[in-house]
């Protein structure tokens, strides 16, 4: 049982929107923040399928201040909200709505949420060569935010879909001014990026629960001065950053930019300096279990 | 700080919408109903000018369970709900709607309330002439369900407004079997319809808070055996009942009414019986305020 305050008119809300949706952490997560703070607001979790109806709802009910928008809809949603930034539309997905008088904001913040957790971590872009595996969503957040809010000199972009690889190139060629190179994943093209990666971005689902045995890096290619970080959190160290960290590598958990994405929409909710130990207390809480 | 059970995917939420809403109590009685049962439910209250809106969002967002409607959607709401039952459509307003499957059933509480609270008072309507006060929103409601489901002999409209008047009085005929007088409120209209009423329902805002100094009827004709009752509770004790007790006839103050709606809207929302002296602590804390 947690301690909330008594729920009024003035009391906002904010939930999570996607399908399936149950086993988000996001409303422990918002709620134990809002308590907090003592903010006057409340966060739950809704499955939808129809976005353009949860939507209409949102505009309709006054003190629906906030969504974060998971898995299926974070592409379709864009087309229902008022406004989007242009590193947005780039990216393609946005996973925070606010509700602003009559507006509809929307916005990423897995983008931003990577970037806090390697400068969290003590990593500097500036000047070094990213690898980034996968270009899926996430990858696509990630790029975007680094080639645009970095000086990382150069990312380059490995995935086995062709057309998904291009189209992230050709994106990120159009909306950013860092040198972008892409391949094929095969294993000389991975060998040959290796070489000549500082920081290496899993974007890839390889490695998550239960195929923790899973890499897409054989240890042998890992260099001394390298960082990892991987997107995936379930485990919270995956054989990815197991084998790096054996190397002696630095890493960085999936599970800090899980972390800030939130603490990035809680601030956006809020207009309030996000709790974020509070934040990681619960998530780790929650993912031990 | 009242004590809720953390908030999940599981978590169903209900939510009561009208403009104004600033002053509902909704919220506070239906979490403490919640909370006495340990529900997994959340209410909130929502300022809502789009109504439309509104329902395409409960739709959507599939655990939201339940809504308490009030001033000015009553009506309008009933057009986007998909099953009315054909009391509530002669009645013509409801003040709830329960989410259930992929379906909006609407239904109203308000008749079913203040009949309850009748009969909790130990009044039987068997073979009474009922006279009714105003013939409004309330008193539709009211009368329609003393007349389909009482075995009242008659009922007496009395209102200011003719066409309102005709209005139930000819949906009443159309809709019920039960004897329907009605007139055109008047000192000469009332005194006569007070010599025949067993049971006196005040259906107008006739003495609500500021006004707490008027009355509909004036005291001298209250007769030995008759019963009052007032939709008005704020105050507690109307100028009408406070009169009626003086003459020592037995009275039902409108908070009754309110309560018992709101028990019948919980019921509905949850399956469960209402935990009704909770509710009534609730409300009646926030009165005395």
């Amino acid at each position: 049982m947690s301690t909330m305050p008594p729920i009024s008119a003035s009391t906002k809300f904010c939930a999570v929107i996607g399908n399936p949706i149950s086993h988000s952490l996001s409303p422990a997560i918002h709620n134990a923040a809002f308590q907090e703070l003592g903010l006057d607001f409340v966060y739950l979790a809704c499955r939808v399928e129809d976005v353009k109806g949860a939507l209409a709802g949102m505009r309709a009910l006054e003190n629906f201040r906030g969504l974060s928008v998971t898995i299926p809809h974070k592409i379709e949603i864009m087309k229902y909200c008022d406004e989007i930034n242009d590193v947005d539309r780039s990216i393609g997905s946005i996973n925070t709505v606010i509700h602003e008088g009559d507006k509809l904001l929307a916005m990423g913040t897995d983008g931003p949420g990577a970037l806090k957790a390697l400068t969290d971590a003590g990593l500097a872009m500036d000047g070094k060569t990213i690898l980034m595996l996968g270009a899926g969503g996430a990858a696509r957040a990630i790029a975007f935010t680094l080639a645009r809010d970095t000086k990382a000199v150069e990312i380059t972009l490995l995935d086995l879909n062709e057309s998904t690889l291009k189209g992230l190139a050709s994106d990120l060629n159009a909306g950013t001014s860092t040198r972008i190179s892409s391949a094929l994943m095969t294993e000389a093209a991975l060998a040959e990026a290796m070489e000549r990666a500082d920081i290496i971005i899993n974007c890839t689902p390889v490695g998550m629960h239960p195929n923790v045995d899973a890499s897409v890096v054989p240890v042998e290619l890992f260099r001394p001065g390298q960082a990892v970080f991987d997107v995936v959190y379930t485990p919270l160290q995956t054989k990815l950053l197991r084998d790096a960290a054996s190397k002696g590598l630095k890493t960085v958990s999936g599970v800090e930019m899980f972390i800030n994405q939130a603490a990035l929409q809680f601030e956006q909710f809020t207009g309030k300096d996000a709790p974020v130990e509070v934040m990681r207390r619960v998530v780790m809480e929650h993912l031990k279990k």
